[in-house]
């Protein structure tokens, strides 16, 4: 296929590779243009001149504000086909639907090693018909692809609540770290048990990257972090479901925040409090 | 070794028929002395009795209470040499090593079926010596065995923590079927991408259980899981640690209690408020 | 003063009518109109005509979007000065004063009988000298004006904090309601051991509402609370101060609109869960 | 009448003085001699001394330990007709209606000025021709008395969660001052509206403690706070009856201490997080 590509940063120029190895034909955008090249596809000057002729635009930005800016902007992508890779708000989603005919939501979980092992799990929503004609793309860059519904923005609540899942997987492991600590019992040491309890390599990376107090370099930032509790909660006020652990988690994200961690891991925030 | 055995239920009697299959010689009681019959052990009419001549008692009893009973009651245990395996408080283990020169925590995590499968986590904790020597009593009811430190009671706030970490995982998901329900999306799909990105199996165990809303026969009783995050919450205070998941978790265990849930599986807690 | 007054529902109407007695001339105007008649003031057809050669227009909306509509919508208010008593957002204060060069927030305490009587407590902000220009429209309308600040949207951020100290009262009514009845004590009992500790109408009114369970007819519309919290939160999300009372507190009010309670009294959701 | 009464710290002195000048007949006894004399009343070696030929032991003790002794110790005040003043537990009170036939719970709220102003409000339960029988002390040492039951453990109910609805307001304060000072509203400014909106003398006494940050002398200690919050918990886990904002507040509380803030008035808890 005939494809653009805006927004190669870390995520999206591991997942531009991808697709140029699966063969498909690919014109990328970045605004600052270095970090578009050298990826194997060709480089255009504005989302505009990346789209002209293509199957579809994906975007892989880091919020809704840049999105924004991408589609609606002077010489964005307009009502192009288009598939929406970022973590953007439910609400963004729906106002990507109502400007192209052709939009997907396919927000992806996976850190940037995963991108480039092609390991990433894609969470797809949309018309059927759509979907079908783009699973090449996203078998290009992922594993596994689900179909969350037949509303864009449905991918859009399964993502964030995902990340949700991991944000309260860190705050557990935080209060335990903390309360263990304190009775003298070493945080590897839980850290054994509970990789072995969940048997799980998300539990084992988080969980080691607190307890060694490794946020940096962030392999997701904090500010992002807070972004998407965020969001959650939104999505989750729109249909009037409380949450009370993502409420929890907001504020723990935003005193990190308060106190200078925004661009560390988001992990950070679990030792909230502590010296 | 000779070894008596104090609490033969589901998991008590599967570590006995463990313990006898490794060449121990096990005296078991049990209060419905029918439920240490037939397990390979010989059988006693009381604690004290199971004790005689034993190498060490060892006790795997619902609560504090039971373990109390069990210990400092007529006929009970004593002074003997104890491995407790129960989920107690930190407070009861604190009494237990002042009731016995030869005393340790050794609270497991696992279902019945992993207790059967010989494949439990063992958490010890207490003199290194007697850990040891009892190396072989763990090796033959578990997979893997973690020493917590050298004082009894911090194998048990261990063990504590890590329940309060599943139970975490539950509200987690309770949370998140609930926005995404109200979104139209099906529990299973997120939880089928939960199981993807986690890749543990308990995740995909207990996430199950809620999307099918199949509590019952419960395999853990909601009314030991709201005494657990108690007892998690009575150990953080010793400390003067907050944990404000699991306070969360405490009023929703309370909720589902007061509502009539405390038979069920205990990750009914995460429907709370739901029809 | 030549006064324009926008928005005559229970508070506005009263509102108008202090004003006329008060010596000032008023037009006013309703979206529907026959609410503007019989209060002493000239009708209008639009915002915009009401505002003709006026000194200030004054605003009573419900709500951000009906303040959007008035001042920014075809017809509206325009850039004329203005004062808006509306318990907006902070963020929509901040828009208010880009459009006016002289903008104040004035937003008001006080139920519907309060405004009656002139006993609002009214909270300005804005240039010191405009305040002082106004002072004889506040001195109409209330018993007391307090300056937060030289920004309008500081006097939002104070009127939403104010709303949020009574709501924080109405759940901890609540929370000792639903333990004391537990315990057989009924929550009159309490009510007036509590009207004698604080010595405080607010406490004595909104206790016994909650204690008689009668909700209706409501003095203020539990989606209007349900919106002061969330305003509230927004406003200290711009700030990064985590509230977690205030995010509690959403939560309930969140139940309590998805179980049909939007148009009763905000303090019904103070009996939250219960029969 | 004929009392005895243990335990002459600041609010137990003042209440001694009151009872003397009411005419009764006073016996006092308090661990350090000296602060039992001087207060118009006879001095005793110990509780049981007190308590000879006296028509009721009154207790003031700050908590469930210091009461125990007092009553259960060695001379302690035993069987003897027993009113509790002290703000302690729901279950310490069951214990001691089992020991004495003539128990009553009367707790009191009020610091120590109201103490001796003769301003405490006393909340009393038991049986009701005792509470008619007592009701001469009770007039001699508050302004009005409440009568919350039949059973006396449920004065305690409705002390600790007046205690509790202080605290919640402490909080509240805590939240806005937090989110006004980065607003750049002066906390002094808002206390100045919440206390013409609520007309309290506790809202305009606390609130001007915690803009103050005028945390020393204690008026009452954090500590004590502290195991009143938890106290309230345990009765509302008694009957399963959720508190989430007790939760939150235990917490701060819980942290404050573990800050070392344990002796300074129990307000500080409301700064948490501001340096």
């Amino acid at each position: 296929m005939n494809l653009a590509f805006i927004g190669t940063g870390r995520m999206g120029a591991a997942m531009v590779r991808n697709l140029v190895a699966a063969g498909h034909r690919v014109t990328a955008y970045n605004r600052t243009r270095e970090k578009a090249e050298g990826l194997g596809a060709a480089v255009a000057d504005s989302p505009a001149a990346a789209c002209r002729g293509c199957d579809a635009a994906i975007t892989m930005l880091p919020d809704d504000h840049a999105t924004e800016e991408a589609v609606f902007g002077r010489e964005g992508i307009g009502g192009a086909p288009h598939i929406a890779c970022s973590t953007i708000s439910t609400a963004m989603a729906r106002r990507l639907a109502a400007q192209s005919a052709d939009y997907l939501s396919a927000p992806v979980f996976g850190r940037p090693q995963a991108a480039e092992a092609r390991q990433l799990l894609v969470v797809a929503a949309g018309r059927p018909e759509l979907i079908r004609r783009f699973q090449p793309v996203f078998d290009a860059i992922g594993r596994q692809t689900f179909v969350a519904g037949a509303e864009p923005w449905q991918a859009n609540a399964v993502k964030l609540c995902g990340n949700f899942m991991i944000a309260s997987m860190l705050e557990a492991f935080g209060e335990s770290y903390a309360t263990l600590e304190k009775a003298g019992v070493a945080p590897h040491l839980f850290l054994e048990v509970m990789s072995a309890l969940f048997g799980s390599p998300v539990y084992a990376n988080y969980g080691r990257i607190i307890a060694d107090r490794k946020f940096e370099p962030a392999g997701f930032a904090l500010k992002l972090g807070l972004k998407d509790v965020r969001l959650t909660l939104e999505t989750a006020a729109e249909c009037l479901s409380p949450m009370p652990f993502a409420s929890i988690l907001r504020d723990r994200l935003m005193d990190a925040a308060a106190h200078g961690q925004g661009e560390k891991d988001w992990s950070s925030f679990a030792l909230w409090g502590r010296p």
